[in-house]
């Protein structure tokens, strides 16, 4: 038996190989998974596997109720359970994506929030992305990747402000974002890491740059909302 | 019926795919346009759409009087209007870029002119990059993408002026490049963001560092006006 | 008469080429070897070959007791003499990589530990990945690269050390690394670059950056000793 | 009639081809020559062709004695007498390469040698690569390029002071670099650039950084001079 759509499997299998595409993770880092909402399942890159050697076959599916693989002999992404955080908290979201990027790894590690200063970033982030408090020791304790992803919800709120900010960093750890689907949370993740190497530099010729409040309402409302006016139905 | 020779068609969608072949923008960002002056009309890349899919078909007429779409179901870049502020400003160019290359963009986010400190930037651009001033409030409410352009035209000057800068940073935004034809105008681009970097760089290890002024002209007139010996004719 | 496995020969060839093929070096520099523990001997890059030009025959095998080359016309990579001190030092370890990776000299240059910041660290190394002291003049002018991998040695302590801290920078040089096997010792050598490359840009952020020490345990727990929940047999 | 031997013909153009190949300039920046000392002229790049459209028909055939093209239709680099000036001063060279590497543009931006930090820079340059002082007005005015080469002359000095240190910095200019053949100048304009970076960002995390001075006798002696035992013949 197979779980999940073919579409879901393939859009799930090719926004994983995005990662390393763009550069956003070394090695086996990072992970994407997409939702079926309808069967109540996710499936998600398997742990520590290399992303030449995966194929749909390889997607575990885990059950959104409780967390466990349905088929399989592969472990799902050891961030399963902060996945599946995002999942129960904000129901319009449809896939989730992790990476090590570096410049977002580097706010990370700063504890710092990246800072709204230009419309590359205004266009998709409707202001800051936030760093996370820290975890607590008991926190890390026990089910640490679950307190991750609700660490991550505490910090976004509810699922309006889910859409309007798809995107956290973890606190010395790195980037979490998420979409209507697992290629548009690849595509946050691609964002995010580009706005995040332009702050830092940006940061480094003016440490005080901002942004005015009406330049950055205006290019968040060219792509979202009911005024929206960008893009096309692919041609 | 097509609009543009055959020609034009090829050189704005080949200036198009040096964008994410050069590292200049992310997934759709970016665009570039060119202008066929005696049929009044220019083709721009529509919005939104993936550099890998993109055709010659997909490219957009846009009417160069009043700014409307002559032809097709796509629309055109949301910056169109942009590029046609510096078509009408600017009689002797035929093609407009626009990117949003880091390097580049730090500086508009900075708020900062990339300053003129070696003989890369001087062989092109004649003097520092200017950014531009922060659009109003006003200015952001109506007709945006428009007075985005004027703002650009303002801070540029004329025709002449056009040639011997032929780039400019929108202040918390990026640049916006232009030229002789569409492949030219993207080759500015390219060198703009080239020169950004270096000057970041440069300014990290001396942020006094200052060029001669006859090294300055030197450089711009081996490859500007009556006196030029720079290149060759194609081989 | 050939030496070592072809699994060895072949695991010793693919590391080599990983070098040039994630960016850790340029020209010829850098060197991977790997151990046949049973024959008592390693086979290792020879010095100054071309990447792309290296093959399995070109690997010189070197005797571990007495650092002779055992076999063939070609010269061992210089740095061989510290391999072997890492050999002898660590009976646990089946590979070594050197490199000359941009960010992880930097650090060596600059005298200073690559500090633990993040996760993406503490993922692979139990600790700052540590700077050397420098080598005296006397250990300079006699048995040079001997002396450089005692130093490391002396730096990173016996084999269960070597485990938990798979990597060291030596002053002014650059990093070594190391790991069961030789595509092990590489990987280590990609993450070393990655997290100094972090680092860097980490403290240019925040120069006073911590990572909660109950974090950084749990995450190097993730992947070592007996609770290690990380990876997957390969599928 | 053909100008120099066909080894040369083709080490010129692959040298050439290695500019872009190793992303040391932009567009048709940079250029390579190599000599035939015994017919009296070098072959170099032709001024402002791509270097994908770069055959061996187009190099330029220029006569030591006067800077003359010997034949052909197209202009030399314009940075041809510059070349000429080297070959002219240091009898042992048998190529020349000038790019416009970012980091190496920007120390020569900033009018800052590149210090000698570590052994990446000591393999092959004994010390710390120079930046020239600025041309004057006079100099600029006429034969820029002859005086460009001289200033780089005057600060290296006679012909084993170019073999000890194959690379200057133009001041606000960017790196010339020569070596023994066309290949090793333009390996050496890799290593430039290399160690440029390698420099900036030790100095970012320590403006403090020295070298021993015996290390870094050690290793330019590894590769250089009598004792040399680095590297291997041609396998």
């Amino acid at each position: 038996m197979t779980y999940g759509s073919k579409a879901l499997r393939r859009a799930v299998l090719r926004a994983n190989k995005m990662i390393p595409e763009a550069g956003l993770a070394q090695l086996t880092w990072g992970n994407v998974s997409g939702i079926d909402r309808e069967a109540g399942l996710y499936l998600i890159k398997p742990s520590g596997v290399a992303y030449d050697d995966l194929t749909e076959d390889h997607l575990v599916p885990v059950d959104l109720a409780t967390g466990k693989v349905l088929a399989g002999d592969l472990r799902p992404s050891v961030d399963s359970e902060s996945h599946r955080a995002f999942y129960l908290a904000w129901p319009s979201i449809g896939g989730v994506t992790h990476t090590h990027s570096t410049n977002a790894v580097a706010f990370a590690q700063a504890g710092l929030d990246i800072p709204l200063l230009g419309t590359t970033h205004a266009d998709t982030f409707n202001g800051p992305i936030p760093v996370t408090r820290g975890l607590t020791a008991d926190e890390c304790a026990t089910d640490y990747e679950l307190n991750t992803g609700r660490v991550i919800v505490e910090t976004i709120g509810d699922d309006a402000a889910a859409e309007a900010m798809p995107a956290a960093l973890v606190a010395n750890h790195g980037p979490f974002t998420w979409g209507s689907d697992p290629i548009k949370s690849v595509q946050h993740g691609i964002i995010c890491e580009a706005v995040a190497e332009m702050a830092l530099k940006t940061l480094a010729l003016n440490p005080a740059a901002v942004i005015p409040q009406h330049l950055q309402e205006r290019h968040f409302k060219r792509k979202h909302g009911p005024g929206a006016y960008y893009g096309n139905p692919k041609p």
